[in-house]
């Protein structure tokens, strides 16, 4: 039993080869949602990292769709708002756009121009960091509307892709493979 | 100031005219995610409201991506699992699948084969029913493995458009237009 109470976590994600693609080994995290005890131990985890940052945590910017899942379950518990990165043309009103390469092709996302106030502290959340294109890109958009990032938040880091070593605040994810 | 401790929500939804489409009234839930205490207050309204069903929740169903927001939240407070549905090619392992019709085009949606026990009881939720296509179809890939749908939950409904009309359970959603 390590002393960051993950272990009932780690246990239930599986490593699946080849999904959704031939090479690529994808990590499933939806496993740990499915058991209540998992999803609590996962989820006091994180509140308490949030909660023991050095600044307080104004917004969650959580990433379209996987970013969405724990975004608002840690917004509520440490009472900042949630604000969602999402695709092109999904979110009303002014937007401010950015776009990001992947392996095929090109993203472009958005974010509500008037969700983050200036200089309010964001952390930007998602379920796994692989290359960190799209972290990236939600990082952008933040600080194109006048928000602070004091921290990268992830559950699964895959070390081998260095994808932190494209993002310029600090990054804390609790499962390394 | 009504009873259901909603007035804070209901006055941070706006309706959005001609979006995604002429036409198209949208009716945006984010700006209620970014308030703290509105967030909280909706938040409490449905966890009490599953609380008080007269069987317990099992599982939440949520239909990505918008019903991932509140979907692992509510799971947490009531002690259920949070299971996905998403558009084809995205869960791993063996899913069932069904399809249903949009205004331009055909959806596919799936689901994790594994993910709900037979018998269990679900709630299936998404943050808004219009025509109700999506929770008809999310409905059905919970009964094809053997959920018992207690529920189809939202937080806005249309009810012009008469969406729980297709549904075969109980619907509840506290702010309709």
């Amino acid at each position: 039993m390590s002393s960051d109470g993950l272990d009932r976590v780690r246990a239930l994600i599986p490593a699946i080869p080849d999904f959704p693609q031939p090479g690529i080994v994808f990590r499933d995290l939806f496993p740990v949602f499915r058991d209540p005890k998992a999803l609590e131990a996962l989820s006091a985890h994180l509140t308490t990292h949030l909660l023991n940052l050095p600044t307080d945590v104004d917004v969650i910017v959580g990433i379209d769709a996987r970013g969405f899942l724990l975004g608002p379950l840690l917004a509520a518990r440490v009472g900042a708002s949630f604000v969602p990165v999402r695709k092109r043309g999904k979110l009303p009103g002014d937007v401010v756009r950015t776009s990001y390469a992947k392996e095929y092709g090109v993203d472009e996302v958005e974010i509500q121009k008037d969700a983050i106030k200036a200089g309010q502290n964001v952390v930007v959340l998602d379920d796994l960091i692989a290359t960190g294109g799209s972290a990236k890109a939600a990082g952008e958009l933040v600080r194109m509307i006048g928000g602070n990032i004091i921290e990268y938040l992830f559950v699964i880091e895959l070390e081998a892709l260095a994808g932190r070593d494209v993002l310029d605040a600090p990054v804390y994810a609790p499962i390394v493979y």
